[in-house]
């Protein structure tokens, strides 16, 4: 199993062959190495140790590890290589690689990379550029491979062995009708394992063929491949014609970015696109720093509240102890309601006309939690803590109405960004706490002044 | 584009067909449907309807509705299914679909199960069910397509014809050795693209194989397949011997679901394995409560510091009012660093011996942070709220040495848990804000009274 060690000793090994010039071996060896773990030792190789290593692979290994290069380091690449040997390269990506590519490279590499594409090449990567970026056009590739619905299964096996070398799937195969209209699908398996030779692909195709659009959602896109068990989706354009189709490497992967992305967001940071350790301190401080701030500047709700009832606190002294108590304690609670919600969105369990429901529910199991943890906190209060009943009075109805209105406020939030359409994430997890705070410190002080008298 | 109006949709058109005993056109239509919605349709039907409506499926489809079925909704369904159509569902379903079913069922309905088993079927649920549940042996499947290396591609494809029926997916096929050793691997694209059909497997094959062991963790399998864009990893004993494979679409669910398990550990709550909707007020309740009350009572600790410094507030009342500010950007802070850290562990990214990598990298971006916060609270404390110079500095001294300690407490803490064996979404999570709160607290403190003296 490769990890850390693998890449360690992998580059130690190709940098002594490279020093020995051994060359075959170097060549022997590459070959044997798989595209991601080679990618891998090609991000720490200096500049100009990288185009002699990349010419020595096989030409379709070369292609695959370009794709996992980060763009960074494709660049360097890039710089390094011949018009020649450049154009090998980018006919040898996968239609939705190159295009990515030349969104990520600077104009003038783009320039040399579509003047080195051939026409056709040219033409496919300018098709998949139209499309936004999450969108399932902008994920899609276009090599996909197709079948009519009047060929004969031996007829298929026929297109499929002379066009499917440069599709990016074969294991589903789309049937177009004469317009291009996707009329249905069927697997390599099924073809494979059809007795007779003979039988037409409508006969034997599946009609029931689910298709997003090339403005779907690129998460919506990947959660079907989850629900339905797919290794690919087909995109149709308006006019339900066929022009792409997504794979599921691609979605699992925009599945675990978007996972990511909301956690960065659910926990105060602008999401980032890149591994831990690849990022630099500027990054991470950009992603951090404004939320910080924001966040700080908003506290000045929960500073004034605190101020205007300075004389409450005054009065009696200890309520202040018990101020962290209670607005973590509603931090936490609004924090467990909208993060159950955001994620339930992000799967796709929980739709924003579910709002009443939520709040039903949400409502019940605020009521169950409040009044446990203000029973559980009477009797601490009074028994260890010590203090008065009325002030125990005080802190518990706090925490219960805390809790309470604290996870209705995180089952609304989510919802109410979504319908305003604001990501969830973003506006949902950070505000919580501030809004929170505030209430809980007004419930707080008004209670206090009512059973207190003060 | 399948959805809830989908499914409404369905639910109502299978109902009037089946009020009006049309059941040659219930069949027909039910054969058009994919298996994912018709499971939600299933979800809501009345238990006494569950048994008419499945026995009008074909059969395949059947058993793939079945395999999607809630466990409740599985045990209702069979029974209401007689002995003979239990046995076709168990033989039609997938190796390791009929192992989860056995886990999950009741020890009476186990029993009538494996009763109606074929003895190699009960074979294989009883060899799946020896593997731990989050191992790859817990959720492979032994379904897979076996080749020789002496075979020629020939050889291979009339294998696949004849035995490729019963396997879970032929996409890839496995090429073992004598004594069942894996020795390479060949897609079913490979085979049918191979233009020499005399070609021997051994020399087509990908020797480079990656395996997993069956005690390999779950998600670390599944972090293989984005990593190598793999759709099915072979997963192999102590001996290098083949026992099984696992897929891409149990892969997918695997992470979607530790996804969601993190978001919940880390919003401190008890994961689940059901949809919101699915849960019940209990079940929501026993994930929520407990910790929303050990939180509440290690809140105590804040309270001590507090009631400790009660003479310093009282002398200086106007502190009491940046408490909040500075225990929620403390707060902040150290989600940050702790929820980066965790999932770029999640992912594969960080391990465990980057701790001091970690360490330097937080240090930096947090006195970056620090400085930042403190600079522009203290533009702020004397420009809008007016306070005295000295408390401006308390106050700003203290913001930049919690965001230092919390976003450092917040690198350490989930490779600590990693380290020691515990869950870092579980224990880092939850725990960051009272540590943060009662660290900050006694700062704020000290510095107050070093510098105001009091």
């Amino acid at each position: 199993m490769s990890n850390a060690t693998t890449i360690e000793t992998l580059r130690r090994m190709l940098a002594s062959l490279d020093d020995a010039k051994k060359y075959q071996s170097l060549r022997d060896v590459l070959s044997t190495i798989n595209a991601p773990d080679l990618a891998a030792v090609f991000e720490d190789l200096p500049q100009e140790k990288m185009p002699v290593l990349f010419r020595l692979c096989p030409k379709d290994l070369a292609a695959d590890v370009f794709a996992e290069l980060t763009p960074e380091t494709q660049e360097a690449l890039i710089r390094g290589l011949t018009d020649k040997e450049l154009k090998v390269v980018v006919e040898e990506l996968c239609a939705d690689d190159a295009a990515d590519l030349v969104e990520e490279m600077p104009a003038s590499v783009v320039k040399r990379i579509l003047s080195q594409a051939e026409p056709d090449t040219r033409k496919m990567i300018n098709e998949l550029l139209k499309y936004p970026e999450d969108s399932a056009g902008g994920v899609m590739t276009t090599e996909f491979m197709e079948l009519s619905p009047e060929w004969t299964v031996r007829r298929a096996m026929e297109e499929i062995r002379q066009k499917g070398f440069d599709k990016e799937t074969i294991n589903n195969c789309y049937v177009t009708g004469s317009d291009r209209t996707l009329v249905g699908v069927v697997s390599l398996r099924g073809l494979v394992l059809e007795k007779n030779e003979n039988r037409r692909i409508d006969d034997m195709m599946d009609t029931a063929v689910i298709s997003v659009t090339t403005g779907t959602d690129r998460e919506q896109t990947s959660q079907l491949f989850e629900k339905y068990g797919f290794l690919a989706i087909p995109v149709v354009d308006g006019e339900n014609r066929l022009v792409g189709i997504v794979t599921i490497d691609d979605a699992i992967s925009i599945l675990q970015d978007e996972a990511s992305e909301d956690f960065a967001k659910m926990n105060a940071m602008a999401p980032a696109d890149k591994p831990y350790f690849k990022r630099t301190l500027w990054n991470l401080y950009k992603s951090r720093a404004p939320w910080l701030l924001f966040l700080m500047l908003s506290a000045t709700f929960s500073s004034l509240v605190i101020r205007g009832y300075e004389d409450a606190l005054a009065a009696v002294t200890v309520l202040t102890a018990y101020i962290p108590m209670l607005t973590d304690a509603g931090g936490n609670a609004g924090s467990q309601s909208t993060s159950t919600i955001i994620r339930g969105m992000a799967v796709g369990e929980i739709r924003p006309h579910d709002l009443p429901r939520i709040l039903w529910r949400e409502f019940r199991v605020a009521l169950l939690c409040g009044a446990t943890l203000a029973v559980c906190n009477m009797a601490k209060l009074i028994l260890f803590d010590r203090v008065g009943v009325m002030i125990a009075m005080v802190v518990c109805l706090t925490l219960f109405c805390t809790i309470l209105i604290s996870q209705l406020i995180g089952g609304i939030l989510p919802v109410a960004a979504e319908k305003v359409g604001i990501d969830p994430a973003v506006m949902a997890s950070p505000l919580i706490t501030t809004i929170v705070d505030t209430t809980t410190l007004l419930v707080y002080f008004n209670i206090a002044k009512l059973l207190l008298h003060i």
